[in-house]
């Protein structure tokens, strides 16, 4: 094992004194670096890479050596799950991902329930995580993550990206049984996936709950934070953060679940959240993404005031959704840097 | 003027007493209805649908007459607002609205600041609702309609659906003066329409933002609340119901508005939204139209649970979200019947 130089994620997590805030970005490894779109341009498509390990190292370091994070997290994607269960996606320019088939059906269900060999299908994660770790050489924390199993049923269900979700909705009232079935399997596989990643080398993992917010409290509770919950219990060596992007209903829930961190989207209210999920947790989030689009001036300025919201506490500095793609790295260093030397009160 | 035969909407909207809750469904006049389909079915698109007065009249009463609901909500688009400003619109299937041109600069802003014959532009709308209110003869009142300005802000500069809307956000931090010119703009562009709309017969409005949820509470107050706000001080001869999608946050605020009622989504918990906003305001909403794919048992529960949740206080029954396309119309009659044999307690 080799010691990590930057522990600062890892001790914020534990609710440690630190001297100033960890700084991450979701999305960081991705189209926002000229560096990442020249090694895309080389292959195929998104996929290629993702199922390349030596290149989704590549891509996962490039933050580190170029922005400067406090962190890398592993460059995959949610879907990798459907597909190891047999529902293959395709990334399509401009429209983003797309099933060729869903699950609409008990057959459905029973066709990717079957047993799968998680440690051989995705191979090619925990290779990448291994690479990651060895050429790291314990410069930073190396995050896995995961889809939520709701995120995962809502593209498994629905086939594609929608502004509603309302085919996955709908099943969960058509049958709930099903329903249940389904998450439940995607659940087991979830866990062992996270497993593996954790064996190669993931010194944390964050679980993303993309799609949360088109459920109303009654359902999230039943079919998102239960299963939430279960990845939660069954991951206990390393710290789980969990972002549950707009169940802003949630949030007193959350804060029962065995994990560590709790993501904040850009809409909740910092103050706020903190109240309904009490002291026990980090909180990790919330700059609108759409911030980096200013002026450095006003980057600065909204940087600061994120931070002095979340005041002296447990606090992982971070965006509130994805870093979007047409974003400036330049205008991503300035966020990065107005943390590193924002002084802790 | 006619007198009302129906006029359980508007005694709720004041606050009087009744015998039971009125109920009408957000986007009633549409695909859901085979009546509707078969008049679509005879045009070249959508946009000649809402600019042909008799058809829009046609297809505003078909869920009076086929559905019983207790108000008529003319048949037409938020969109016609930026069409009449200069940006024309067109309606791609199964992708949804598209602007050939959008507003990125401090030009593309004057051409569309210009003054425009509010009366002469958006005729076919007023006239569509002389002929409904005409053929309605009084049955049920009629809602008017429009986008808040935010939401109409959100197509101009973005030029088509988003799950995000990081290019209309984007503008409201590059440039906010310029970003606030429009939305005065199309704030005072709404003012007119909707006291058209008023002079041509509409008993009421509602302002739909259906994309506030997009932004933070911050952003909402100084970018979308502020010109909602300005449409409710100049409207004052008819109620107005707002409904601002996903602005969870904004409650309180909204609670303040210079109108009548608000609407609240799926997501928001009853109770907590009638402590937010007061005992003051008419609330309306608010259950998941995914309960409408259930079985009929499941409907009448889940209606009847969402019914008891506002108790015997101002409420106007209705979906969270508009009825999606491809609901049963007989699940659609069983919420409505199942709304008007609930005693109220």
């Amino acid at each position: 094992m080799t010691t990590l130089q930057n522990d600062l994620l890892l001790r914020t997590i534990k609710g440690e004194q630190t001297d100033r805030f960890p700084v991450w970005l979701m999305r960081q490894a991705g189209r926002i670096l000229p560096e990442y779109r020249a090694v895309r341009a080389s292959l195929s498509g998104f996929k290629e890479l993702v199922e390349t390990p030596e290149l989704a190292a590549e891509v996962t370091i490039q933050p580190v050596d170029i922005l400067g994070v406090d962190a890398a997290i592993i460059f995959s994607d949610i879907l990798v799950i459907p597909d190891a269960m047999g529902l293959p996606y395709q990334m399509i320019k401009g429209k983003g991902p797309w099933f060729e088939n869903t699950i609409q059906s008990k057959e459905d269900v029973q066709r990717v329930t079957e047993k799968i060999d998680v440690a051989d299908k995705l191979s090619y994660v925990f290779e990448a995580i291994k690479i990651t770790k060895k050429e790291l050489n314990g410069r930073v924390p190396l995050i896995g993550f995961c889809g939520a199993p709701w995120t995962i049923f809502c593209y498994m269900t629905e086939g594609e990206g929608s502004k509603t979700f309302s085919k996955a909705r709908r099943m969960l009232y058509q049958d709930p049984e099903l329903s249940h079935e389904l998450l439940h399997q995607i659940t087991e596989v979830t866990i062992e996936y996270l497993r593996h990643q954790i064996a190669a080398g993931a010194d944390l993992v964050q679980v993303f709950d993309s799609w949360s917010g088109v459920l109303g409290p009654d359902q999230y509770s039943e079919f998102g934070m239960k299963y939430v919950r279960r990845i939660c219990d069954a991951i206990n060596d390393v710290p789980v953060t969990v972002f549950a992007k707009g169940a802003y209903y949630a949030r007193e829930e959350l804060a029962g679940l065995n994990c560590q961190t709790i993501g904040l989207d850009w809409n909740m209210d910092v103050a706020e959240s903190r109240k309904l999920i009490g002291p026990d947790k980090t909180l990790q989030g919330n700059l609108d993404p759409c911030v980096l689009y200013a002026d450095f001036k006003t980057i600065e300025q909204k940087t600061k005031n994120m931070l002095n919201s979340f005041g002296n506490q447990r606090h992982i500095a971070n965006l509130g959704h994805g870093v979007y793609p047409d974003t400036d790295p330049e205008k991503v260093k300035c966020f990065i840097e107005t943390v590193k030397e924002f002084a802790k009160n």
